[in-house]
């Protein structure tokens, strides 16, 4: 390459490199010439050195849901600018995949890792081995979900779970005159499912609200027995009102209404969980709980770069607050006995 | 940690690579040892041995576009059992950004690249660059766009776009009676829109159907100017029916014809593109162009780990075939002279 330009090879490294010392025309010069010969900087040899990959490792725990969309944009947003490489992983809600991939991730070197942690039916997770991860030195920063046993060892960036499903039993009871509720979820109940869980009980427990066991439904990946549990949603003796947990479960619960030829608000109010753009153009639009997660990616990003450049304060866990957007698909009701 | 068991470090090597020579008993015992000593594989240095860093970069265009979860599962779904991790990145249609991208994941070492190559509005584009990563012995695959000028030096999975809009407009005219046709797209107009624009001319000559300029809309970032081009479809005078060429625009187009208080297809037929299960939900349910995004997705991974075991064929362009989902969206018009 100096020898093509007939330059020094030193005056070559500086302009490629972009130190100065270099004429800008001759730097122009010098980089056409590299791009025409196909010279491209060895970083392999660079990582060796400095064994800095430069990757963070994130794990999705389902691929499919478009709240990852939002969330990859704000994580890319975030160490973009800081030069940081997403290492890009799904662990389809199973544990030993989520385990394969840490271990690759490990071996790999990545510098820290964003993960919404999973669990079995049975409630068993990684634990042991994001303490491991730890141990050697990678920091871990939980987001969407926590683990409850190792929260306080942990980062970790959730939104107030608990507390959005309160305020949406309370809006449907207090505002709107429901009594009768109904809550959708899937599985497993990872730990933001058990705590809208909770919050619904907890919910309707204060505000005086009935709910049955049997309007509790958990769907699982078999769509025609989602749709068989579902119709206890359109009995005459069912909840006049139903909250779903995720942007998934809404869709079910849309395919449902037309499946069984009802309509919302009219046969049953509806609250969705997650603000996609299409919530707002359905007919009706929804009223919708919606979760800052493009602020979700950005904090857990920024809480991993915290850590990568040397903060040492304990582990943090970050609530972000979530928002009850009013739209037209909760009816109100007259209050009857 | 052979000192902790008392074991030949030997057979602890053997027990925790899955090595034959070890008793089951025994290897339980090591692996269990190694989890509570926090012992992970140090892959780093085994990465520097063998120069291999098992990642395959993956360059989307828009991270907000739904379109890349299907096509991220496809990729997944193949490259996972082949131990290939996903290195992510997204140009936000940006070909500086792109550029930087690829230099970082050359710097990593990534063992093959898989890229929705974007361009300026301009036309320009890193095709320069792609043959410097090629040259160095870096298998590339274009996916949903390709480089028209290098086309025949790159494998590529695209869809039939042009077929695609030109059986829309078809249909549209033949079966439907429309003569007065719009089309949405959306800058930059990269190769994929470009097909599907070719497309809709033609189709409206083939079929002797009707398009105005201005009935041909691109789409910015900017919402209120988008909602004012919009507003050219819903006059008297305008087209009947109108395609889009993405999910994202399909969501502007039914914002619109809220924003306006028009229905469709009373007041407009509609074909979108893309087939978001929310398009089934949709009130009416749209008529669709349903791209094979997953297949995309598997397909452009599997040329990827073809060309790493070393297939040398010659550049391979896949085209998929779309398929036209016949829904509510569309009105059937009388013929009228």
């Amino acid at each position: 390459m100096a020898k093509a330009l007939n330059i020094d090879p030193s005056t070559v490294s500086r302009a490629l490199n972009d130190k100065p010392g270099v004429r800008p025309e001759l730097r122009r010069k010098i980089k056409e010439k590299a791009e025409e010969l196909g010279y491209i900087v060895s970083f392999q040899a660079r990582s060796l050195k400095t064994k800095k990959t430069m990757t963070i490792g994130i794990i999705l725990s389902d691929i499919k849901n478009p709240f990852f969309l939002d969330f990859l944009d704000g994580v890319e947003k975030t160490l973009f600018p800081r030069k940081y490489k997403i290492l890009l992983a799904t662990s389809n809600e199973n544990i030993q995949k989520e385990k394969t991939y840490l271990t690759w991730f490990m071996e790999h070197g990545v510098q820290g890792i964003i993960i919404a942690p999973t669990c079995t039916k049975s409630g068993k997770n990684n634990l042991s081995f994001f303490r491991q991860i730890k141990k050697n030195g990678i920091p871990i920063v939980f987001y969407d979900r926590k683990l409850e046993s190792g929260s306080l060892e942990f980062d970790s960036v959730t939104i107030n779970n608990y507390e959005a499903i309160v305020s949406a039993v309370k809006y449907l009871v207090v505002e709107m005159g429901h009594k009768k509720l109904g809550l959708c979820l899937t599985e497993p109940l990872v730990y933001t499912l058990r705590e809208r869980f909770r919050g619904f009980i907890d919910g309707c427990k204060m505000f005086n609200a009935k709910y049955d066991k049997k309007w509790i439904i958990t769907l699982t990946k078999d769509e025609k027995e989602n749709m068989k549990k579902l119709k206890v949603l359109f009995k005459e003796s069912g909840p006049t009102a139903v909250i779903t947990t995720n942007h998934l479960i809404t869709q079910y619960i849309l395919k449902a209404t037309r499946e069984f030829n009802k309509k919302i608000p009219k046969d049953i109010s509806l609250i969705a969980f997650d603000d996609n753009i299409e919530n707002q153009i359905y007919d009706p639009p929804l009223t919708t709980i919606k979760q800052p997660v493009l602020s979700l990616g950005k904090n857990a990003a920024t809480i991993i770069i915290g850590r990568l450049d040397g903060e040492d304060y304990p582990p943090q866990n970050i609530v972000l607050n979530s928002e009850l957007v009013i739209r037209n698909s909760v009816k109100k009701l007259k209050n009857k006995k």
